[in-house]
């Protein structure tokens, strides 16, 4: 069995233990943050940690009424001219904890004064000691270079922060349900294996979110890169209105995530430009409209609500990747070129 | 002769005529700001606009200190849930003032309190009734699709808003080099238009930059696939090397933007590793050595100021969309799915 597999696989127990073991240590840093009461939130992250942080921009930002900011590494780092944080939340995402330059903002912001959390896979990392809090995703190791757990842990580590926040009960008794819903979506997981060699000789690739899953289209296409070498991009349903739409012709692959919500109408507004175009819509989603408009449908459990359908709809998308790999030949745990921990200036 | 043609051509006089035209209402904004005291700024802006935002972090955050958040504009339209941005200075850039979900952004920032100011191209826009203050780009119409001389306006008002923020001569006479220097760039128009055949069956590209032009590798890329159709894909050096550069086999076309300056190193490391997997570089800049190492050197003036050069830097970009559209044989002012106003929720 491949690593990435199993630890695909795991995602399930891994999101069950982070609720667990982080719950308390949860509430003391959303104390914390209330009490400091920040202006916005800045997070410093890279890859796929970065994508992460696309998540908490929407869920931060509509259900704590916090601007969350990606930050700017290179200001700190190559410029040396940090922005002044001092009124600000500051995160920094990695899963080793040894991303140097997400490092670098966390101690510029703790001697600006700001209010500093980490939140990575490794508790004696030097992030984790150079933030004045520390969160856990408690993950267990990833041996496979693509993230893959580590992420929908990551999501899970921020869903329970702004669940703390703003201390609603009925979001905590849907975080519950995750491990529940990610477990129905992995049954799902050999019907995406069968799907996939009609993908064998695809050369490109679009991926589609909006909102809360905007962070899934960057994560998805993210896996499909590093696992497969396929170029691809990703974007808001907006943005891609606003130019990117003039690369569709006939037979495009489009992937498209959207779950049940707010941003559904807009999507499948969309889904029927792509459908004039002739492009081929693969589509992530529990709504039957959009799934019927799919040339690969990809089914979520139904009752998902939308802040936390981000943690779901990126398994089909991993599956995806993963499954595309092995068909097309890669070494899918050690893609060419990478290595697990990345350190950048 | 192409609308876009001219377009491009006219960016020095835009440039000088901007520098003129609002010099004074830039100082009287930068006033504002400095009694307001920002916590940070908030940009919303969709396609182009967006990459200008991207500028903006940079500038404003290396200059004057202040974080940049891009904004979520769906957190205003779809999900009616706006962060709190009583505390920042919200920034609304489009070209023609009339992108609806922009201008929501800004009448919530009006309710909440915050500093507001519009960057258009249209003082009779709603944008530019909405907010506080607005920032005329003086570009005079633009009639082709794709956004040239709008752009370099857009970057050249946000320069000028952190120059007055910082009130420092050196910056202000740099400023007014600018149209010279663009000036110097186009005279190379011919020299790219005559290498652009090698690539007239190119498949797939990447651009890549950091820091000041990181905005500049995102709107090169936004060129390339609004006129050619082509998918491409745009990064910083960091998150490159997270997991993209897997992508690289030996002649893929990567265009590297990387201007002297505190960049510059961390750009030639990595156009060494481009060498070593025999990748084709594109490479704009100023530097002898990072010229040297490219397939396609286009050379921008020596002597710009690293801040300044995302303006000048883009140039070779424009030009080299615009003559591999003319060689692929697309219709280069009106590119198939587009509208020159797009209007998104």
């Amino acid at each position: 069995m491949l690593y990435i597999e199993r630890e695909i696989a795991e995602q399930p127990d891994v999101i069950a233990r982070l609720l667990d073991e982080e719950y308390k240590s949860v509430q003391q840093i959303a104390a914390a943050i209330r009490k400091f009461d920040p202006a916005f939130v800045s997070i410093a992250a890279r890859g796929t940690s970065d994508n992460a942080a696309r998540y908490a921009q929407y869920l931060l930002g509509a259900k704590a009424h916090l601007p969350v900011a990606l930050a700017t590494p290179s200001l700190h780092t190559l410029y040396a001219a940090p922005p002044n944080l001092k009124r600000a939340l500051v995160i920094g995402v990695s899963q080793s904890g040894r991303a140097e330059d997400v490092r670098q903002v966390i101690a510029d912001a703790c001697k600006q004064g700001a209010l500093t959390l980490a939140i990575t896979n490794d508790d004696e990392s030097p992030m984790a000691g150079e933030a004045e809090f520390h969160l856990s995703i408690h993950a267990g190791e990833e041996i496979s270079v693509a993230a893959t757990k580590t992420y929908t842990a990551q999501l899970a580590a921020l869903a329970m922060l702004g669940t703390a926040l703003v201390d609603d009960e009925e979001m905590f008794q849907a975080l519950r349900y995750l491990p529940h819903w990610i477990g129905e979506t992995l049954e799902h997981a050999e019907t995406i294996a069968d799907r996939v060699e009609r993908y064998r000789y695809m050369e490109r690739f679009i991926v589609l979110g909006r909102g809360y899953n905007y962070s899934t289209a960057f994560e998805i296409s993210l896996k499909i890169k590093e696992l497969c070498y396929i170029t691809g991009e990703e974007y808001s349903e907006a943005d891609f209105r606003h130019g990117p739409i003039a690369l569709l012709n006939p037979g495009f692959p489009v992937i498209v995530v959207t779950p049940a919500g707010k941003a559904l109408p807009l999507m499948l507004d969309l889904l029927e430009k792509l459908c004039e175009r002739q492009a081929e819509p693969i589509v992530i989603s529990n709504d039957v409209t959009a799934l019927n408009m799919a040339q690969t449908p990809m089914m979520i459990p139904e009752d998902i609500p939308e802040w936390l359908s981000s943690l779901v709809a990126v398994i089909p998308g991993q599956l995806f990747a993963m499954n595309l790999a092995l068909v097309r030949g890669h070494e899918v745990d050690q893609p060419r070129g990478l290595n697990k921990v990345t350190v950048t200036k």
